[in-house]
Formats: structure tokens, C-alpha cells, sequence
């Protein structure tokens, strides 16, 4: 691909922008969700370094492996790395600052202020291992560079990732879309007795099916957690977690996913009941989807974010859920998997205004200790007029009873 | 758990030996393995803080819902912060940060020279989210602790991850038995036609189902990958990847485990063949069952790390397979996952000596292009006479034929 496409044209003319009203001559980055973001390239391992300077013009240095999938993306010049060789000992760092340095040096002279990762982040990790770079990169080019400013460039990349554009979107979509299929499937194998364990065995096998199916496709995994019964009001916590308990009929059983398709993330909750709800599910789930639409009525450019988390609120406050609600709406999703600081965040307290382009989450929740609880969470792009749900499958609580 | 225990004891006693000798009076730690080193409990999403002081005293902070968790390791304080309120938008150093500081400020007066993490590193990742901090902790406490040193205390932990206790020996023991069932029942399960992708469904369900039956174990999880064919001569890559392929009889069927229980990580492969191997797998296969065995026959204290290397090198290359060993041939394991750069190396340039209790992965592999590859990863630890195999598991080239 060349910079003169609709796609990569758009991320890198908006990238240049918010580079020139920072000052900002060029921008390094290492995180792989910053580094699809600027090249269209996702270094699963995340052991690549991507240069963007004000032409604006992309470089990447990623190990030599991962050459043919950097073309992949819109990097204007690809340089590689050997990771690793028998005649001796080196580091990642050793390997490639080198080549990140002759990027930059022809145009040292105008190098007032590189732009560079500093804040703290949630990494999306497809991979078991994940490489940051620490202190190093700073280090270094503080030392070659030590006229130029090193700046925080983590507020620009963020609001940069809240609005992917139309070509970004595609890659969400199609991740959303492998997820969907997954649901489906995943849905209607469930049976009671089977270990929440071996639910998620499912859902995965299904993804990995439908995933691997898709030749446009060149890296995709999931995450899926199962949590049923009482287990389930857990599910607002810090970590999710399947466990070896049976499924039974009657009792929620939340199914929460993140998965990946180079590199663009799902977000997605369903909340099922093998057979019949009781009371108080069947009053949940519809109160949960109707806070969920809601929500997705109140969402267009213009509208503050907390509005929107207020929609949602309402109903579950009216429905006595107020305070089994006990996590904000939404928040940005797409380049990051899970991060409820991701711009924009759909929280009372948020003092975003959405705009056309964004893409985050919306998840009404009921949590009752003791019971169990329940969540649907989709993903939305808001439009010109409104929005676009990125995960138009099992929206009507009757798809949520399996009926075996 | 608390200190008078033998296995925390004597993690805490080298810990300590080593911060006086580098004249540490304490060691913030915030990535997932180190956090697991020092305090016996793995964040598995990233977001906690270990301090270890000189007494030796170990403090958690971590967030409320891994409160629970966080006791069955053996700090002798645990502190939680509360992850997302609805009042206000908060990040996690926001919260968390204060609690360090108090943990630290009675000491203020002996903070000389507080050991952080600085460098780069390859952090496990067994969540689709890991929180990093950053530079947020290291530009907090500079300012904090104005008067003190921040020194970077990578060696200093790389070195006591290098040789796990008896406690953390057993979980990584642990760790290696689960996969080992998980190979037992994949390799069962092999069959021709089945895509790779559907092969490491097989795997990780096995793997999932013998994990979640094991009550000691609070949190494991796998990820496994099925290269086959003339895809397995890229399994020395930098990253590994499953694909649609099917399985056929007579090619090599190479399968990659990274595996966690509790934080402790296994790093292993089997090359399986479905029906008979032909030539060169036959001659592959007797090449590295033979190299894995010369290199185990080296192993023991006081012999350099580049010889166990050499021995397994000198089969291949007698067996006409030298240029075909494309990489170390193993790299320490167990807090990490795969990182080619974690001591002891067993690289021909390594220049480290095998201690009694050193853990590492002896890994022998050939790859053709375009013909295949096969690798036989398995796991060590140096005892005082030798080692112990941690992955005592189809040893025998004959069990890695399949015979349906």
C-alpha cells in the first residue's frame, strides 16, 4: 500500500496535523497498538519500532521474520533486524536503536521535539510474550539526540485511536464479525452440565474456525470466559475467570470475549439461560436491553459521553438495578482490548463530547452477589446521523434462552 | 503464608543479600513475573505494585478484587486501591501511587538508593489486556524520594529468577505436569486432515480440562501452536502461528506450548509424525533425541552454559543437520515465557556457568525451508549431580509417531 490510498492517506494527514499543532517533528513508537496505529502493521510480539516524521513519511524496523507481514501495511520504508544469531549475545535494543537512529539522523537538524511513549498503558497481549521496551528507547535517544525535547506523545496517540478511520473500521468490523460467528456457534452448543472451562473451549474452537477460514485474515485469537450462577456477579471485577463449575438451566451464564484480528480488538459480552429465566432474570435481561438501546438511541456527534452513560443508567435505576450497575457504560475499544481509561470513556463523569468516527463499548451490567449477573456489551461507531453497532448478533433477549 | 516458611524464606533471604550488596535499601517492582518473584502472587493482568525493603519486608498493593489472591503469596502487607469509581475518572497510578509513597515514606531517612525496573524485558502475558506503568513509577518516585538513587534493578531480578526456589520449582513443576497431560491427550488425538488450527483446539482443551481439575492452581491457562509440513520450517521464527493447513501422514507435525499456572510458565515443543516418518524425518527425529540426550548428559554445577550448547550442537552438526540448528539452544524459563535473552543462555557465546537450581529449556531443532522443521523442547533444572527433567514426557522418537 502507498500513502496515496483513501485509508492510510486519512490516519497518516490526521497524524501529521496533531504532530504540527504539537511542534512535534517526528514520533516514535514501540507498543503494538501505537505502532498498527501509525503503519498498519501489528507486531504481535511487539518487538518493532515504528518512525513517523512530518511529511508525513513511515518508517518501521521490525526482525527480519516479520518482513512480509510489515509490507502488509503503509510503512514507506521497512528495515529489518536479525533477532537473534549464534556468533553472539545481543538485545533487542542493540539489535534495531541503530537503524531507528539513521531513520532519524538526515534530519537531526530540524529534530526539536521527538514525540515518544511515556505514560502507562494496557498493552492487547495475543501472544505469551510481550516485549517492552522500558526506559531504553528514552534513554537512548535523550544520549543521540540531546538537543532534541523527548515529549509525551500518549495523549495524541490516544485521541488518535478514538476515531479509526473508514479503513481501521473495516479491521474492527471483521474482528467483530469472527466474534459474532463465534457467538452464534458457541450459543448453541450450550448445554447444561458442561464445566464453564470447557464452554469456553467452544466459543474458541469456533473462532479459531471461522478465523482461520478467512484468507484476509493473517493472525486472530481469542479469549473467551465463561462465568455462570453466583459466579457470574464477579464478572465486574479486575480479571475475568472460567472455572470448573457445571452450567446449570435457569442461572446466567455470561459469556464475556476479547479477541483479535491483526491487531483490531473485540470487546463483547452475551449473558445466556439454558432453558427457562426465572425471576429475577427474565426482568434483567430485558432491563439490560433496554438500557442498551437506550444508549444506542442517545448516540450521535455532539452528545456528551456521560449522556450516554445517563440513558443506560436510567433504566436500571428505574428497574432497581442502580447499584447492581457497578461499572461505567463504555469506553473506547479497537487498537486496545480492554482499557477502561481508553478514550472516550461513557462514564458519569466523562467530559468527552462523541464525535463521528469514534468507536467504544456499551455495557449495561447487573451484578448481585450471591445471585449472579448479567452483562451485554457490544461495540458502536458513532455516525454522522447516529451510530453503527459493530455487533449486530444476538440483540433480543430471546436469543439469550437456549432452548436445547 | 508468612516468612518462617522454608520456600518464602529463602527467596527473601537471597532477595535481601542481594539488595545490601548493591546498597538497596528498597525494590519497587511492577512487572507481572518480578512481582511473582518477590511476593509470591502473579498480577495476571499487570496492575499491582510489590515493595520489598531490607528487613526483609515484603507490601502488596493491588487492586481490591485480587485481595484474596494476593494472601496466598507470603507479603507480609497487602494494600488495595479501588480500580474505576462512578464519581470520577481515576487512572491506576492516580491510585495506587500514594500507597507506594506510603509504604515508603517511614523509611524516607534510609532510602538511599530505591531498585526499579528500567530496562527492556519480555513480559508473560496471560490476558488479552497487560498494564504497563511506564515511566509514570520512576518520574513519581524521583520526585517523591528526591534524595535517593533510583538504580535499575533488572540485573538484580533477572538473577534471582535465574534460580527458582524449592516453592517455586514445585509450581513450575506443576505447570510442566498439566501440558504434559495436554501433549498426552493432543498427540492421541492426532489424526490427517484436521487443520492445524482445529489440532491446537484439541490441545488447549486437554490442557484447560486438567487444569481446571486441579484445585491448587487458581488461574492457568494455555496457548498452543501447530506448525506442519513445510510450515514447520519457519518454527524458528519469532513468532509462532497455526494455519488451515491440514494435516497429512509423514510430515513433521510440530507443537508449541506456552503455558502458565499461577504465573509459573512452561516453553515446550513435540514434533509428531502421523503414521511412519519417512526419510529425513526418521534421521531428524534420531538426531534430536540424541542431541536433547548429550546436552542433559552435560548438565550439571560449574560447567559453562556454551557447553551443554556445544554437545547437542556437535550431534547435529555430525548428523549433517549444523546449519539447520538455527538457533541457542535453550534460555532460562519459568518466571517467563520465551525470552530468548533470559539467563542462563545456552548459547555458543554464553559465558555463564550452570549453577544447582538454574531452570532453562533445552530446545535441539532442525529446519529445511521448504521441506520443515521439528524441534523437541523440554525443560531443566540443574540439581547438585545433574538435572531433573521437568517435562519427563514422551521422550522416545517412537512416541512421537502417531499410529491411529
Amino acid at each position: 500500500m502507498t500513502a496515496t490510498q483513501p485509508g492510510p492517506a486519512e490516519r497518516l494527514e490526521r497524524l501529521s496535523s496533531a504532530m504540527r499543532e504539537q511542534g512535534m517533528s517526528a514520533l516514535v513508537c514501540t507498543r503494538n497498538l501505537n505502532v498498527l496505529l501509525v503503519s498498519g502493521f501489528w507486531p504481535v510480539t511487539g518487538n518493532a519500532i515504528a518512525v513517523v516524521t512530518d511529511e508525513p513519511r513511515v518508517a518501521l524496523v521490525v526482525p527480519e521474520d516479520a518482513r512480509e507481514l510489515a509490507g502488509r501495511g503503509w510503512a514507506d520504508r521497512i528495515e529489518t533486524y536479525q533477532l537473534g544469531s549464534l556468533d553472539k549475545l545481543e538485545t533487542v535494543p542493540a539489535a534495531l536503536f541503530g537503524t531507528v537512529e539513521a531513520i532519524l539522523r538526515p534530519r537531526a537538524g530540524s529534530l526539536q521535539k521527538i514525540g515518544i511513549e511515556m505514560g502507562p498503558a494496557h498493552l492487547p497481549a495475543g501472544y505469551p510474550s510481550l516485549y517492552v521496551f522500558g526506559n531504553a528507547l528514552r534513554a537512548r535517544l535523550a544520549q543521540t539526540f540531546s538537543h532534541a525535547t523527548l515529549a509525551a506523545a500518549d495523549d495524541l496517540l490516544a485521541a488518535q485511536r478514538m476515531r479509526p478511520t473508514p479503513l481501521e473500521l473495516d479491521g474492527i468490523r471483521a474482528s467483530c464479525g469472527i466474534a459474532a460467528e463465534a457467538y452464534r456457534r458457541g450459543a448453541a452448543e450450550l448445554r447444561a452440565g458442561v464445566p464453564e472451562s470447557d464452554t469456553v473451549t467452544g466459543f474458541r474452537r469456533a473462532y479459531t474456525e471461522r478465523a482461520t477460514r478467512q484468507p484476509s485474515v493473517s493472525r486472530a485469537d481469542s479469549f473467551f470466559y465463561c462465568m455462570s450462577g453466583a459466579n457470574a456477579a464477579g464478572a465486574w471485577a479486575a480479571f475475568q475467570q472460567s472455572h470448573a463449575t457445571p452450567l446449570a438451566e435457569g442461572v446466567p451464564v455470561l459469556v464475556h470475549c476479547n479477541s483479535y484480528a491483526d491487531g483490531y480488538w473485540t470487546d463483547l459480552t452475551r449473558t445466556y439461560v439454558i432453558g427457562e429465566p426465572g425471576e429475577p432474570l427474565r426482568r434483567i435481561f430485558d432491563s439490560l436491553a433496554r438500557a442498551r438501546d437506550a444508549a444506542l438511541a442517545e448516540i450521535r456527534p455532539g452528545v456528551p459521553a456521560r449522556e450516554v452513560d445517563g440513558a443506560a443508567r436510567g433504566v436500571l435505576e428505574q428497574a432497581g438495578y442502580g447499584a447492581a450497575f457497578k461499572h461505567a457504560l463504555g469506553h473506547g475499544v479497537g487498537f486496545a482490548a480492554i482499557d477502561h481509561n481508553e478514550p472516550p470513556r461513557i462514564h458519569p463523569a466523562s467530559h468527552e463530547v462523541l464525535e463521528e468516527g469514534m468507536v467504544f463499548n456499551i455495557e449495561p451490567g447487573v451484578y448481585l452477589d450471591g445471585w449472579g449477573g448479567a452483562r451485554d456489551c457490544n461495540m458502536v461507531a458513532v455516525t454522522a446521523a447516529g451510530c453503527e453497532l459493530l455487533s449486530p448478533f444476538q440483540q433480543s433477549p430471546d436469543e439469550w434462552c437456549i432452548r436445547p
